[in-house]
């Protein structure tokens, strides 16, 4: 708890947001990385941002919570290379025609060129299942539950975006095998409720779940889940995604098992890939208002900092020391002795998102007071002395489901029934989700698909998994026989 | 405390090993890895390993002592990219000239040829200072510490080991600039203390800090200091280095500040780099013994293992998970219920280096005792019911410091006097490290150490910080006035 944090002492004046985020989202995403210093977009290879501490600290504290929960039901950690032979790539047709325009390929080592082009891992599986080969043989070895911590490489064809599309990002890719069907579906649903338990329940973000049509899957996969985010200028951003991985790839790597009745078996593969670097994009936009960030409190880089209004003061002093002892029993905390006038640093810690600020002052000290604002609501709060640190400690408890709460509204009223084109227009115009009957999610309802992106610029997300079909119309394109409930939103 | 970890229920029977560690010690070092399973070697490109999730999860404790205390140090985590220009990279002559053999160039991005090549990192300098540049303006900036956990690339020309040399590794880096030599000065101090904190006083490491004589610097440092530990074949294994960065790198790169006489200065840098995936090596090697390996407590990945010994008897199973709910309040702790005879179970987890191993048994039960097994001293313990928790408490307090305390003794009478290249002959045969007297540490004595590598296979490891010169002899080779004294070692 006692890791020394950016302080607001030695920093430039801090500049406050200019661009509204309910106006000028784009704008808005662009100042705060910059403001709050999250980011530095001027390495010099495109596409490729170096992350500053401030979200590094968030996004380390992303990483353990979701290890945690991975290791809890049985996932271990492995390390594997970065590096993936291009015969590796190869071996399943459909993976490599989906990544190969995306991946970088290192081809010389020193002076020498190298036998076989090696890629920078785009995502690992052909990595994992050549040893999956070596590792699995038996019923008893299933399910398989790994996963790692990685960076990964895409030389993104469409416009990159910091923390959203980067060319190198920061992510989980859990790989698992089972025994049949039925696990493998069943791993996918536990991917689900690993999302909610984390992005949901701990970073405080909404999503649906969509099975994507067909012409949209992971590369290789025979069917693909993902949760997409609702951003506040009404486009959607695709989060963890878990895919039910087909048995050509268990087939191409030759990883099976000897089963029970002695037979020997292809297993099913399945995977699940939260993006942490992307995810942090999310937490930003969500949560974040004009005046900056604002942390969950699980994942605050700082839980609680102590603002000495008169930082000379011997009083002011003890009474800060004597706090920052009682808080840093539950909470990281930090007192700003910084050269700044009060109100600049209540500028910078706003800006920063830290859940709690309690600012110490002669006048309140005189009253026995403690004068508490939380970042949640932006709201001051006076408390006697005597109470104060058990308040501060129910205040924390708040933060998270405050902001969630806040959040789970994002959808409300944001999803709208449409029964023809124009609808759908009007719909995404506002900012919203259209939910449709369609023809088919299979390869012949792409055409259909294809029309309302060209119409409206959004796109076919898929099906819903958590409601029952009942459909007894037709496409609202095609005016085929509708076979499917869709939801129709813009994505990045 | 409750992630779910590997337990040996489902395990194939447990291989010993056959190599003795001080016999037989190469031999010995690729069983364990094998046998306890923490790399595999089989990845199909060569120099690259797939780190199993025993290895990772001490890794990952080990990150994370280093990263709390450079963290409390005032280092703040950065992520930089993975790629560096080529452009970068020559900006500094030596650093190109010393690096270039060793890096892997990555030059088509998809179909497209990249319009330069980029290098996969093979340590970040030139990537930070670029940045520096942009970011460090004025005195009031420095010192600027900075550290990132990264995967790093070498092709090494030289063999490869796994764990001690790899292809790719992981690693923390922490660059640093400051306003005066003085200042870099005390950093290269802080960074040996804070191997001392760490890897002595946590992963129980013994090491001397050398000076490296000059022909033996990182390219492009002015001083570089380097902490040898021994091997119980009596080879050095390099572990963290720190180097003062000569102010080449910071004209190089423009990296300057205004000083508090208003003057523009370039700033001193400095970098320290502790090899996670290596120093596990030293962990290893260090404490394992012919059972297999054996954990400081901080950083194993399980502390504490339950084995009930009659596994399906109520009273037993009862007991375990009593015991189990005491002991996770201080520590990570599992219950093995897997198929295997109780003496299988033991070598497993011997082999595992599980530092406590708790038996419950019918007759310990009757009797209302408890049986404890401490990997530290291969000692069984029989404690009173009663009083258990707190014993257990107490050996959990103890073991970092017996293996620490044990290998301490490594370098005991290691360090022998030699007076002329005869004498050091014999002391490195017998796998010793011969201290001599030395003409130069600079260029001119490079020869009178490439005689001593030729005629001894050992090398000139450099000066010892911390003992004063006393020099009044002659030089061992060239009997030229001797102005050093000198470690020579065997080394990887």
């Amino acid at each position: 708890m006692n890791e020394k944090i950016p302080c607001s002492s030695n920093q430039k004046k801090q500049e406050a947001l200019t661009a509204k985020k309910d106006e000028n989202f784009s704008e808005w995403f662009s100042q705060i990385i910059q403001k709050a210093e999250l980011a530095d977009l001027r390495y010099n290879i495109k596409g490729f941002l170096v992350f500053q501490p401030w979200a590094v600290l968030s996004m380390e504290k992303m990483f353990s919570n979701m290890e945690r929960v991975l290791q809890r039901k049985g996932h271990k950690p492995y390390y594997f290379p970065t590096l993936i032979p291009e015969s590796n790539l190869k071996k399943e047709s459909s993976h490599i025609s989906g990544f190969s325009p995306e991946v970088f390929w290192v081809t010389h080592g020193g002076k020498d060129k190298l036998e076989e082009r090696f890629a920078l891992r785009p995502t690992s599986e052909t990595a994992f299942y050549q040893m999956f080969n070596l590792w699995i043989r038996s019923y008893k070895d299933l399910p398989f539950k790994t996963y790692q911590r990685a960076n990964v490489f895409r030389h993104e064809t469409k416009a990159t975006r910091p923390f959203l599309r980067s060319r190198e990002f920061h992510w989980i890719e859990s790989h698992c095998a089972h025994a049949s069907e039925k696990d493998a579906e069943k791993q996918v649903r536990e991917d689900m409720e690993t999302t909610k338990e984390v992005l949901h329940d701990i970073f405080g973000l909404p999503f649906i779940f969509f099975e994507r049509p067909s012409w949209d899957k992971f590369p290789g996969a025979s069917r693909t889940f993902a949760a997409d985010v609702l951003n506040p200028d009404g486009r959607l951003i695709q989060q963890p995604s878990t895919h039910m991985i087909s048995q050509n790839f268990s087939k191409a790597f030759d990883v099976k098992f000897k089963d029970k009745d002695g037979k020997e078996k292809y297993v099913y593969l399945t995977c699940y890939g939260p993006a942490i670097s992307r995810i942090f994009a999310s937490v930003m936009i969500v949560h974040g208002d004009d005046k900056g960030l604002k942390f969950p409190w699980e994942i605050a880089p700082l839980q609680v900092v102590i603002v000495p209004i008169e930082k000379e003061d011997a009083k002011i002093k003890d009474k800060s020391k004597k706090l920052k002892e009682e808080i840093q029993k539950f909470a990281s905390v930090e007192i700003d002795y910084g050269d700044k006038r009060p109100g600049e640093k209540f500028n910078y810690w706003e800006m920063k998102g830290v859940p709690i600020r309690i600012d110490i002052g002669t006048r309140d000290l005189k009253k026995k007071k403690i004068t508490v604002f939380r970042r949640d609501l932006n709201k001051k709060e006076i408390f006697n002395e005597s109470t104060a640190i058990k308040k501060i400690k129910e205040i924390s408890g708040e933060i998270t489901k405050n902001l969630t709460e806040k959040a789970d509204n994002l959808f409300k009223n944001k999803i709208k029934e449409a029964k023809n084109l124009a609808e759908i227009k009007e719909i995404i115009k506002k900012g919203g989700i259209a939910r449709v009957e369609f023809c088919s999610v299979e390869k012949e309802g792409e055409k259909c698909a294809e029309i309302i992106e060209k119409e409206t610029g959004a796109e076919v997300r898929g099906t819903r998994l958590d409601e029952k079909k009942k459909v007894h119309g037709k496409c609202v394109i095609c005016n085929k026989k509708a076979n499917h409930i869709v939801y129709i939103g813009k994505a990045y």
